[in-house]
């Protein structure tokens, strides 16, 4: 092939919107350039997002689309705030462990397709100690708890974070492996209790529900049940699902997270999913707790 | 235009983050670029998916822009889930046609914009017996049922797909066309009980109501009217209104979904818009089952 | 650096999916090509949506990616409804003035990162007298009331739309300003009440809430109290919180917003966000105006 310059990249595009023209070639170009957008879009220049790091530890990080310099020509007070309240205030909080953080976040960003912060808080937990074998099981875990798509598009940008970071598939699990023992006592009362009230309306769904999740996923070994628990909490919570959290959050607690914990997911969760879902899991949340007291 | 190299468009982008620069040159390439970039990115190398669409029938499909390759550097699980669960298991069931499950399944993506997944999907639809112009009204429909943005981005995508496959607007519905009869009976019994509960409230949206959506968007003939309440049914699901789903599922069973179909369509989108979605619907499911027995 | 040519980019590419390669050439090519596509994505060619805003009046608007010419090449009855009843219907209603529509509609946009039209709408919004520091707090604000990642979807808009309208950060609020009078007896009520519901539930949020929320940001005086109730309550209709509208619409009230505004903000959404988050919104709205006229 000869060379092509950027001119003749621009004239084909512009032919490509006439009449149809060279289609081989073009495919070639496309198959070229595509790939090249698709690998560059998310491989980001170091300089992004930095001075947003600054202040935290060093890391080889894929930082997001953005910069901090970018924030603050739209918004001097978001980036204060970025910095303030948030980066230093928040993440500092004792309450929750910076790895904890990260997998709430990292839940709630893929819950809600945030794309454009999954580089910078896809790097920032593996920093934070979450380990490439989890990361890659909170995506598989979200593929059922918040659509496949969802799981898509984190997988997208997590394939080139564990590149960059010649992070092989010898770092992560298995297909299929050996599972947890199952605690059939309790499966049996919630099969029982969901089969009871809805086999007859999706038999389909209920059946999926547990083969596929509670005799499958859930006991995947390379991510601890609390923190399987922690992830789809986060994800209800970013999501608005109120309905669903009664059933999580008490399996969350059985699984070993604290109140202290629980109750500081929320107010992480409001930063990152917004203040109104935060709000609207308060009164759910609060009836899981009294109810667990008693 | 001389020749711009590629180097020049590098050394162009550094001095834009500087001071202003040569703005009819920049734009210049600017527009070629962002062209190119807009075309390419959706218009993927024939490479991507295709073993993930090995077992399914050859197909001239615009795949998503991951591989199965993509996919197993960052989840084997995910991987394994996403080729015997879900294409080898929830695609074959008999409950419900391929063509439906498309039907489904496009709805839900365009009411997450969940555009990942959009251009495997989109193809798949059209090779699994959707007609263009039935694709083309899913669209439209949605702007209205799922927002007008949530539409355009489903544009950015056909737009391409109908391109490669020569899908000119011959084979697509006109702006306005002889609408299907209306039954009257049932409609003034929709208007009047909205208008009774709401005229007051905001009497432009119920005005809109009747007049865009009951007696024009509904009516219009190229997509039947059962598929135009699965669409809607599947968009209200997949985006957890479960308040609106009693009077659209009543409205679908009427038009001719049958139980076993709207049964099926909570299994299917489960995968797709995440398991709490559909575990949110299935009260609500199953009091309009039991209601419509009586 | 000497000429690299687009040929090289397309070898470079295609080296790179297989062993690993020269990686000091490579990231200085993906720095440069990744900073001018994150540049020229959003900042897109003055062909792109012209026909569409042909009929409002001159504007020098970033448009969105779409052309009409795409609309109509995938549904002509989309692109009719677009130029119709949305363009030339809805936005020119006299209920609410052309610069309320446009901060209902960004609103919404951001809440729901409905990234696609936010180039149009933010030039649009601008062009309708929404002003750039009013945008930028705008943005500021969804970062709390729809997540932070919603904020850097918009900003990653917004920075080119201000550098092509060479909007500077002198024509941007700063950081930290002189804030508004505080209503201390209104304060200390709301306070009171969420403190005395779920101060044990989660102490941090309710923390934040008063100190970051009720006595710093909705205090900025960059965007007028009864501007910030709009965008929030337009967020939260946008994505269903049907939860918070109650507080939050009440405090639109108080705060100027006129019941026949309120009302019209319903119409408007519902194009943008679809009926089924207006028709939610519908009865806890008539619920607020009949309380406040008693």
């Amino acid at each position: 092939m000869g060379q092509i310059t950027f001119s003749d990249v621009v004239a084909k595009t512009e032919s490509m919107k006439g009449a149809p023209a060279d289609f081989g070639r073009r495919s070639l170009i496309k198959a070229g350039l595509a790939a090249s957008i698709l690998t560059l879009w998310q491989a980001e220049p170091s300089w992004a997002l930095e001075d947003r790091m600054s202040n935290d530890k060093k890391h080889g990080a894929l930082p997001s689309i953005l910069t901090m310099a970018d924030v603050h020509a739209v918004s001097r007070a978001l980036a204060h705030y970025t910095e303030g309240p948030l980066l230093n205030g928040l993440w500092k909080r004792p309450e929750l462990s910076s790895r904890d953080r990260s997998v709430v976040t990292v839940a709630a960003l893929i819950a809600r397709i945030q794309s454009i912060e999954m580089p910078y808080h896809f790097a920032l937990a593996l920093d934070n100690g979450v380990k490439p074998a989890e990361l890659s099981e909170i995506i598989t875990h979200l593929a059922f708890y918040a659509g496949w798509a969802n799981a898509m598009s984190a997988v997208a940008i997590a394939k080139d974070i564990f590149h960059q970071r010649s992070i092989g598939i010898d770092q992560l699990p298995p297909a299929k492996e050996k599972l947890l023992p199952l605690n059939e006592e309790a499966e049996k009362q919630r099969a029982a209790q969901v089969s009871n009230n809805f086999e007859a309306v999706s038999p389909g769904l209920v059946q999926n529900t547990t083969d596929l999740l509670f005799r499958d996923l859930w006991l995947r070994p390379a991510l601890a049940p609390r923190d399987r628990s922690l992830v789809t909490v986060s994800a209800l919570i970013a999501n608005g699902q109120t309905g669903q959290i009664t059933y999580h959050l008490g399996r969350a607690m059985d699984n070993g997270l604290t109140q202290e914990q629980a109750s500081e997911v929320l107010t992480q969760i409001a930063f990152y999913a917004g203040w109104p879902c935060a709000f609207s899991a308060l009164p759910v949340v609060k009836d899981v707790f009294e109810k667990r007291q008693k």
